[in-house]
Parts: structure tokens; C-alpha cells; sequence
């Protein structure tokens, strides 16, 4: 199947009042929630992070620059003159949109089963992420809530029609 | 600010035998999450999500028979010879990656507090989705959980280093 499209300018979201689009600005490229995926399975090394994605080296170098300068990596020497990438607490904040995105994956694409299951370690159970609201702790999915202007809404912020 | 690249040739994700890379093969392009978070807001007219969006026709239009085609959008006759778009069954189970990407985006890029709030209408209090473990419902982060291979994996699936 070929790709949407081959090639596409983006517009920065950068200004946009809309914190999905400040996710969509830091992390919303193909290959950053990949890189990000493997910083979770405990990668840090250029040469690692290349050789598992597959990526050039050129997109890769750009990839990790912007993470750094956007706090989601920092970078860490690991011996004098050689230094690798580690998720910052930004970074790691991130699990739970990856966890979210493999989840979906799984539900509707994994027509043989998951191709990696997530542990609990508490438990030692297969597990799998589920939400419920933080004010009663009752289960929630989207037909549960609804949305309103919160403090930092401005005139652009954008409500249901 | 620039954004990172100004054009990028996209690989296909879809022979990646890894969940979060079929999320993105659907939904990871920039435009495909605002349009998704448009519809959970009650969009469903073309010219609707044109007008919020501020995309360009061809790029929207592209966008929409991409998410059709993968069964994110049905596409619903309003009144003959006019159609709209609606969230599938597979669609709406984007919520949570659409919430937690909004969650990340209010804690880390929204100074002046959220934009916008989600009630929970069951209790009708402000809440935020918070995760638990589908086994014993403890909270969960990315600290308490490792993976392992599981039912669907391939050779090519990757592990932890």
C-alpha cells in the first residue's frame, strides 16, 4: 500500500491553544514515538536506536536534536566525548500516549495476537492499561465525559459545535 | 520556531510487526488527530472541519478517505447526495491516545493551566483519565511494567535491548 502522501509541508502547531497540538508539535512524527518507544525498552545509544529502526542516520540525528532541545531527552556522557539519550521526566510522561497507541494497535490491527504483552510488576499479571476518572475512580471512555473551557482557554480555543 | 523538517519523505509503517507503529501507519500524521478530536467534539461536516481547522481542502480531503479507508471514519448520507463522517466503533476507541496526548500537552505546554477540561459526567467532577492495571487495579506508570514477547510476535518483533 503506498503511503498517504509522499511528501508534506508542515505547519508548526506551535501557536495553536490546544494541548493535543502542543503533543502534535513536540512528538507528533512518524519516527519520534518509535524512538521513544525503544528509549522505553532501555535504548540510548545512536548506533542502537539506528540499527532497530531502520532509519537514516541524518533523520535520526535531526530527530534526537529536536527531542533534546524540546525536554524530552537529555543528553548524558557516558564516557568522556561520547554521550547518549535519556528520557528526562518529560520524556518518560510520554508512556502513557505510547501505551495508548500500542493498545489501539493490538485491538484493531494484531490480527494474530499482540506481538509484545505488557507485566505488571506488582501484580505478575498480563496487563493492560485501563482508565478510570481520578475524582471517583469509576471506569471511563469517551461517551462518559464531556468537555468544557478550562483556565487557559483563549479565543481560539476550540469547543464541541 | 521551524518546524523540524519542511518536507519528509514517509516510510510505510504497515509491514512493522509493532502495534504503536500501526497506530501511526493510521493516525500519525499531523493533520489525523486534530481532525479525530474534532469529531469526538460533534464534527462531522467537511466544511466544518475545514472552517476549525484551517487546513487546506486537499489535505483535509486526502486525510478523511485515508481514515475512511482504514475504518476510522464511516462516511454517513445527511441528505441525498450529501455526506458527512462519523467515528466507526474503531475510531472512537482513539479516545484514550486523543486524552492521553491532551494530558501530556496540559502538563508540560499549557503555562496559563489547561484550555480545556473534561468532566466526567457520572460524577460531575473536572477528572483527569488516570491508568490502573486491567488485572488488579492498581495505578499504573511506565516504572511498574515490563514487556515480553507475546502471542503475535515475529522474529522481527523487538525486545528490550
Amino acid at each position: 500500500m503506498q503511503p498517504i502522501i509522499e511528501s508534506v509541508r508542515r505547519s508548526s502547531f506551535e501557536d495553536v491553544n490546544c494541548s493535543v497540538a502542543q503533543f502534535l508539535e513536540v512528538a507528533g512524527d512518524w519516527w519520534t514515538m518509535l524512538i521513544v518507544r525503544d528509549a522505553f525498552f532501555g535504548v540510548t545509544r545512536f548506533s542502537d536506536f539506528q540499527r532497530r529502526l531502520g532509519v537514516a542516520r541524518n533523520i535520526l540525528a535531526d530527530r534526537l536534536d529536536w527531542l533534546v532541545s524540546h525536554g524530552v531527552f537529555s543528553q548524558r556522557e557516558y564516557q568522556p566525548g561520547r554521550s547518549d539519550y535519556v528520557l528526562t521526566d518529560k520524556g518518560r510522561d510520554l508512556w502513557l500516549v505510547l501505551t495508548a497507541m500500542r493498545q489501539w494497535g493490538d485491538r484493531w490491527h494484531a490480527e494474530a495476537g499482540p506481538p509484545v504483552e505488557m507485566i505488571h510488576k506488582g501484580c505478575g499479571h498480563v496487563a493492560q492499561a485501563v482508565v478510570v476518572c481520578s475524582a471517583c475512580g469509576e471506569a471511563l471512555d469517551g461517551r462518559d465525559v464531556r468537555v468544557q473551557l478550562g483556565p487557559g482557554a483563549t479565543d481560539d480555543s476550540l469547543l464541541p459545535l
